[in-house]
């Protein structure tokens, strides 16, 4: 996995201000992705980013270049991504849901080069020409330009996506049918000695008490408490039937 | 679907830096989420972002809250975020791909609270106990702590994320076989001219020709100037010859 990982180069095209050189580099440790290049920084910025306090290994690995066709010199596909999504781009244009997956695909037999505008005024027209293919994050027509570092983390978080770890939940123990059974049992004599209960529907009432404790779908360290606070309330309601 | 989008709120519980306010708002703009409340937030913060520039209507309507018991009141299902992943957390947790997927379903029965906490710790234990569950974004073990305006963008990118769209690819239209084929003919007929056909294999190498010629996958705008540059190079070619 981490050998795919390997495959990608994020690819930052002249990027203006080092809190987001740093967020981009924090985004890419985050979501495993290790190899940054730069091409062309403001000079300040980057030097700013590299001795920012949490600046990881990362930034300070990163390399740097004075032209994009040498930073994607060695890679085999390259993506630049834009915000823009005029039907007369000179590109093709894929949603990142799509572009991901093509992109991953790709890992197996080269490099790939994720490129990122700067933050103002993205890719220019002499960058999009070094792309294969455009990728864009599907955000709403009203506001589609998305912070430099947000724009990162989200692509990158789709394509360290696992759409079969959906399936997956990771949940607490739940509590035993056993368990169960005993909560509605010490409840059910609560209420009848606090006289709750019917004694005509009493069957009935057995049978909603126990839908309604099983509804709660309780975990596993739970259970001890739930009995211990109905006992207590039982025993109170009994001491005072004395 | 802006009435599903209008079921989500978004609540930062005692955020501290102005530009990870401005950060999470313009990520909720960008994704169509615009409901923000904020508990406690450190006052000049909250009062900096709201003042900054490109600080959007969203952050204006922000609505303020002293406790987040009052700021998930009206919600009938309340997330929390974290990066935490121990097992004995006192909650159900999920991924984000399967939390967000429960998230939208509830869409449709009331409204949904998707709570961050402060920047350096995250959610407080008191805090998580106003949550039905919590969710986690698949960060590295390495590296599990996100920036907070990173998350909050990740998290609504898988909210509005459009597993169908998947599929589709928005590209320029394709040049038809028609003009692929005159393509074809134009370069065959210069490497005819330039001496490159071997006359004995005339028939492998125009179907040799074709195919290079189909696997190039021309854009519509591409056939008419690769037709002027190949007549261009036959038309030098033979008057070479005169």
């Amino acid at each position: 996995m981490q050998a795919d990982l390997d495959q990608l180069h994020v690819v930052l095209v002249a990027p203006r201000n080092p809190l987001n050189i740093g967020a981009a580099a924090r985004a890419m440790s985050n979501f495993g992705f290790l190899h940054l290049r730069v091409v062309n920084p403001y000079a300040v910025a980057f030097r700013e980013a590299r001795s920012a306090v949490g600046a990881s290994e990362l930034l300070a690995n990163a390399e740097e270049y004075k032209s994009l066709a040498e930073a994607v010199a060695d890679c085999t596909l390259v993506v630049g991504t834009t915000a823009v999504r005029h039907r007369d781009l000179q590109h093709p244009l894929k949603r990142l849901e799509y572009g991901a997956r093509v992109i991953r695909k790709h890992f197996g037999s080269g490099r790939v080069a994720l490129v990122f505008g700067t933050e103002k005024f993205g890719l220019a027209t002499k960058d999009l020409s070094h792309c294969n293919w455009l990728m864009r994050i599907p955000t709403r027509e009203e506001h589609i330009s998305m912070n430099l570092g947000q724009a990162v983390a989200v692509c990158l978080y789709e394509l360290s996506r696992d759409s079969k770890a959906a399936q997956q939940t990771e949940r607490l123990e739940r509590v035993s049918a056993g368990e169960v059974e005993r909560i509605s049992e010490v409840l059910l004599e609560a209420l009848r000695a606090s006289g709750y209960v019917n004694p005509h529907a009493e069957a009935l009432t057995e049978d909603k008490v126990r839908r309604l404790v099983r509804r709660l779908s309780l975990q596993a360290g739970d259970a001890e408490l739930w009995l211990g606070m109905l006992r207590q309330m039982l025993w109170k309601i009994r001491s005072g039937e004395k």
